[in-house]
């Protein structure tokens, strides 16, 4: 095994500066698995990784719809991912009266998991260029024109390679900023059910104040097992779990699905992220997170419905304090510059006028961002989380999309979309009409404040009601949280809708127009231009740079490498390895650092050296989490949960000196199982060959 | 009379271009009364501002300690103001049973008149140089060395020029960033007293959502009145009030007393706020804002606690949005480069090698910013607004203190600051333990986060104690709301601090020893070299510029001028009149739009065409609220309450083109006064000579 080459002394600004000018840094990348840099691993690592290594993990690699990775490690379907991936469905499946997500969740025998609503998942089984076609449509087209016409090229695509197969689904990526478009098709299952949930004080020890952060000790894992036709899925082609102790420097890989990254975008859309969107929607998520918190200190009842949306908020929070603080650092900027420049004087140098000037292009369409943005975000974007608004958007929606023919409709409306919306829309899940109100207050309140009392979309919004009186009136008054009612609508159609005297229904019928038609002057002021300059500037780097880049992340299937390794900022030197001792150090007994009382009780049985959490210096992004962590023999010795908190500036770019990801063990994971939750059966299903 | 030469095309760089290389653009100034532009404003307006004028002015000008400003306008002390100015006092008076809050306060007679507690007026009366003294102070001295010398002479100055007159009020205020130091001599009034207030729903109609925005129709006024020696302070040199209509495109001029700005700042001095103290400012006021929202909501009790507290955090929070905003604008950023390069060529021609790099000292000290910022914010800065927080610590401090010689003090605790700080902390306010709960809780979960919970600082605030729990003990548990307990521990001293078991006092004295050390290290990194860099940068422009230029605001007395003017701005018109027609028009019944039942009442007995407010091209910001609207005999047509949202980007820069105050009307005020609410012996004491 060799040393990670780690280079705590490396300044950001080189490492940053790696990602326009050649090959990307060291540990570097969110490949995909057609193009991963297989030389460079072995040079570096002393590790193969063939094609068949990486298709034997394709096979058994998992995305869930709740933006989260997984992997398949038994025969039988079973599927490790984070416990922070299935706190939707452990809250809703709470709801019948027991707290899983406090005392967690195991099910004896196969007839007690528990199917999670809305939950999907899907394993990636093919991938086909369609760049030609895509880049194809829309040709002469702009703005909401254009836009429309790459939906319906998109929706042709999947429709055609995956049909009406419910076991398949398939989508269009575009990839390089639309310099490439893919085909992937997937298996994929809608039955997923729950196996085992530790709990959150084990999963989430340490809250809020340890996320993104490390040292931490935190078991965050569960168990999905997929189904299929009412029994387990037959999964021969699972990895091997190995519950081994990891080395220090061993070389580790993540294979999952990061998120979008904004690593190719130029200056000028960074300024865009840093100066609008970011301020607003930073603000916007700290004053409901304060709302939340003091909404669930009001009760017990009131912190268990906050539970799980407050986490949420508190990790998209930080997730946007780290990215402001990543494009407020003057080295990146102007290291992003500078790589800027060599880009397009290499471009110039390649092609010559064909080239034009996208960068001017791009740069006038995030200008144009500021006359739109807020309108966009109020109306269009809607309020965060408010299950009420997002079943009235889809079933007005929905009514005046089907009576256009599939290709005509709203991206998310065409034939192909519908089973997966009407799953969302008619799963059963807990709504709060109290927790709904506080949601619609806030939007409504932020809505009125943000465009003013005298904007007329304001007056759209809330005619002459306050925030206040408005948002009691439909959370209170609405019956959208019973799924017969929302069957009856969906069933119904237009007709249905036009009939409704639900208030939501109602107040979204008044909205929608007004909805669209900021879309469609967001799409053509914004979208539009910013895809046809994001082409040529994909054009432009493929010219200069050929395929020794990887896309940004897609949320789809990637693979990322490094080694477990500690790290140094400012002086400080951070070990990699947690280990039990350490929790039950770190406990004080107050949240969120109090102990399972399960764990308390175990203490004595399981061995204090043993490492719980640890760091490594693998590429990752959110979307990663649940992500296997994988060793040079492809085995899962961990499961990815997190990244530091200089690993949020990782979605603007790497930095191999500071970014790192967090895994809990694979082996803290059995001890776990075995010696803690009583969850033998488990264990020995994972142990099977 | 002229019409305002207003230029809406007049590009936002060109006019903030105007800051460092020339004169001011049209209507901008600070000015002090002693370098005030009479020929431009002759030449612009026909107007002669002479020192005559000015010195009656001055004489009337009143500066209110909550950060206002105001003028005497009647013989016998009555001083106009803003509604939003007095609302501490109306809380205060209000806790005991009486929501003056809401139904407003009217004095029938003198003897009803009500002291504000804490509240004390100076009026300016005499200036004096102490440049060389103050920069001479410290010589070869350097970070927190440097501050206290400095500190020390101006309490010296201070100390002989007012001595222990308690009718005499001395301060030196540092101009042009240190460029130039003056004794600011006061006549001070520590009795004032609450006349009238109108009531929040018609001072703040239209609250949060129209505060910074116009059209607007609000009545922000109030009347103080100065007491001496339990009579009222006779004050023949007052300013004449004068209820006429006003007059679009008139010239008007406000004397009030401007908050710190940061139009001569450096580029990285701007560029320090943008990336780290606006965003976790803005952060901070939105979840505080969150919390006390939904505080608010829980009960009316709540409510009336958190109405003026709320208030003032949107206000904050609203000023750090639009002042972000300002600096995210690339056009004004790319300005303030260009000036600067243009002041350092310019000061380079002129002082050579005497100059050195003073930008590159300033850079330097904004960079060392980051490493000390948080840890200052927390430790030092401490909770926004919890009173038990601050006795605990002026309490704790001054015992400390007051054991040294007076110059050998931290700042705010030498002999001269000894009664105004000891008035603070004996005066009784009301103190609620729930909301100095929510407080609490929020300031020790910042803390928390911010420094993360493996920070030795973490440790020393909050010890083993969660944030929830410490914030209970310290909320419930400390007596130092009552005026006696904090009485005996100020005039008990060390002593009696050691001998406290108060939670809040043992807790700070936990807590101070590290938070001094915070101070310091702040002090040494970053103000220290500021200062010094600061003082450098002044020098270099006073070469260049001469007294051509006014100082930042230091919320000090300053004259603006301008004219009655609406603006354009992204193709929209805005007229400079609203009138009580247009009142009544907005009023939807629900709050923040809800009319007063009085003003329901009258409605027939207001001339609707009556201007109600109005905005200027006055140069004016946050600390002028209150300052009368002048005419060109310097009589009082209104008083200005706010600015528009555009004004506050004025904090960096003022832009002729869209930067806007807004005034409620006298006119308007001697309305209400006697058809509204029966004030008419307040009307008549106004209209006397």
């Amino acid at each position: 095994m060799k040393a990670v080459p780690l280079a705590p002394a490396l300044a950001l600004a080189a490492a940053f500066a790696a990602l326009w000018c050649g090959p990307a840094a060291a540990d570097e990348g969110l490949w995909t698995f057609d193009n991963f840099p297989e030389a460079m691993v072995k040079a570096a690592y002393g590790v193969d990784v063939t094609p068949a290594w990486r298709a034997r993990v394709q096979a058994a690699a998992v995305r869930l719809s709740v933006g989260c990775s997984g992997s398949v490690v038994s025969a039988e379907g079973l599927t490790l991912t984070n416990d922070h991936c299935v706190t939707g469905c452990v809250q809703a499946l709470a709801s019948q009266g027991q707290d899983y997500q406090k005392t967690g969740f195991l099910a004896p025998a196969r007839p007690d998991e528990r199917r999670c609503p809305q939950l999907v998942a899907d394993i990636l089984v093919g991938v086909t260029d369609v760049t030609a076609r895509m880049q194809g449509a829309g040709a002469g087209l702009a703005g909401a024109a254009l836009i429309a016409a790459r939906e319906a090229e998109q929706d042709r695509i999947a429709a055609e390679a995956c049909g009406a197969d419910p076991t398949l689904h398939c989508e269009v990526v575009a990839l390089y900023e639309g310099g490439e478009y893919k085909l992937y098709r997937y298996h994929r299952f809608d039955d997923v059910r729950l196996v085992f949930s530790p709990g959150d004080q084990a999963a989430f020890f340490g809250g809020d104040p340890d996320n993104f952060n490390f040292p931490r000790y935190d078991l965050d894992c569960a168990f999905l097992r997929l189904y299929e036709n009412g029994r387990p899925a037959a999964t021969p082609d699972h990895l091997r779990w190995s519950p081994r102790a990891p080395v220090a420097g061993e070389p580790v890989f993540a294979a999952g699905n990061p998120g979008p990254t904004f690593r190719n975008e130029t200056v000028s859309q960074l300024e865009a992220q840093r100066d609008l969107a970011l301020p607003l929607g930073m603000t916007e998520l700290a004053e409901l997170r304060g709302r939340m918190i003091r909404f669930g200190e009001e009760s017990p009842g009131n912190q268990r419905i906050i539970d799980e949306p407050l986490m949420d908020i508190e990790n998209d929070y930080k997730v946007e304090v780290g990215r402001l603080a990543a494009l407020d650092d003057p080295r990146f900027m102007a290291a992003r510059r500078a790589a800027e420049a060599d880009l397009r004087a290499g471009a110039q140098a390649k092609l010559g006028a064909a080239l034009g000037d996208p960068w001017a292009d791009m740069a006038k369409a995030q200008a144009a961002l500021a006359d739109v943005y807020v309108a966009y975000h109020q109306l269009e974007i809607g309020p965060r989380d408010s299950n009420l608004f997002d079943y009235a958007r889809d079933l007005v929606r929905a009514a005046a999309e089907r009576q256009k023919p599939s290709a005509a409709r709203l991206p998310g409306y065409a034939d192909a979309d519908l089973p997966a919306l009407q799953k969302a829309v008619l799963d059963q899940v807990p709504v709060d009409p109290a927790y709904e109100q506080l949601i619609l207050e806030f939007w409504l309140s932020k809505t009125r404040e943000r465009l003013t009392a005298d904007d007329p979309l304001t007056r759209v919004v809330l005619g002459r009601e306050s925030p206040e009186a408005l948002a009691q009136r439909l959370a209170r008054g609405s019956r959208l949280g019973d799924p017969a009612v929302r069957k009856a609508l969906w069933d119904g159609g237009a007709k249905a809708i036009a009939a409704s005297d639900d208030p939501m229904i109602r107040f979204m019928v008044r909205l929608d127009p007004a909805a669209r038609r900021v879309r469609a002057a967001y799409e053509d002021a914004y979208v539009g231009p910013t895809t046809r300059a994001a082409e040529a500037i994909a054009r432009a780097r493929f010219a200069v740079l050929g395929d020794s880049v990887y896309p940004d992340g897609t949320f789809t299937l990637r693979l990322s490498y490094g080694a477990i390794a500690g790290w140094t900022y400012r002086g400080k030197t951070v070990q990699p390895f947690t280990t039990f001792a350490g929790l039950y150090e770190r406990a004080t007994g107050a949240p969120p650092f109090d102990l399972d009382p399960r764990w308390i009780a175990a203490k004595g049985r399981l061995d204090p050296a043993m490492v719980l959490n640890l760091s490594t210096s693998d590429d990752i992004v959110g979307g990663n989490s649940g992500s296997p962590l994988l060793d040079a023999k492809g085995e899962v010795i961990g499961a990815l949960f997190d990244g530091n908190i200089l690993s949020i500036g990782g979605d603007y770019g790497f930095d191999p000196a500071v970014n790192r990801s967090v895994a809990v063990t694979a082996q803290a994971i059995e001890a776990a199982l075995t010696k803690v939750y009583g969850a033998g059966a488990l264990a020995r299903e994972l142990a099977a060959p």
